[in-house]
């Protein structure tokens, strides 16, 4: 068994195109023998946003503090603390902090990145 | 894109040998599309507790509010909002909840239960 406080963990930069003010912290992956799936914290500062992609797996994600929007093809829905949101394989989706900035968990399998 | 407000998905007692006042919410899982891992929420009355057990499959757990302990054959550790924990496939292991309770998230394969 491994623990750990997410505060502890190092937080990098998200620094791919079409990212805005987001950092990452991978709380459990890899290097952690977590062989199947990862978690990950984002924290994204007020009006930053995750890029408009996709890609083939999917995202399960969980709203921390703060909140903001979650944008797919249907459109734009807000998100805030205790919000649940799953992503589809191959889906267009980006996350986009409020006013307030966004602290969220993101799941992706071992195969994502 | 689904969304859900963890409040609003149904939360069911954790009737298993060795549970003792945990409730749980499946936030995404196989009927949402989610073929590869599922996110749940437990929530642990004061001094409630998981069971102590092992299976097959992997754990990664995140507190959200309240807190306890985690225990493993390496005794036990504190855990609080914020901690992430990783229960290795196969590793003996029991949350305890504190006397303010546990609010947390659990993860797992979508072979496991």
């Amino acid at each position: 068994m491994k623990t750990k406080q997410a505060e502890s963990v190092e937080s990098q930069p998200v620094a791919v195109e079409g990212a805005k003010d987001v950092q990452i912290r991978w709380l459990i992956h890899g290097p952690d023998g977590a062989a199947n799936f990862h978690l990950r914290q984002f924290e994204l500062a007020p009006g930053g946003h995750t890029p408009r992609h996709q890609h083939a797996w999917e995202h399960e994600v969980y709203v921390l503090e703060g909140g903001g929007s979650a944008v797919s093809a249907q459109g734009e829905r807000a998100i805030s603390p205790g919000t649940a949101v799953f992503v589809e394989p191959g889906e267009v989706h980006q996350f986009r902090a409020g006013p307030g900035g966004m602290k969220m968990l993101c799941i992706i399998p071992s195969s994502g990145k």
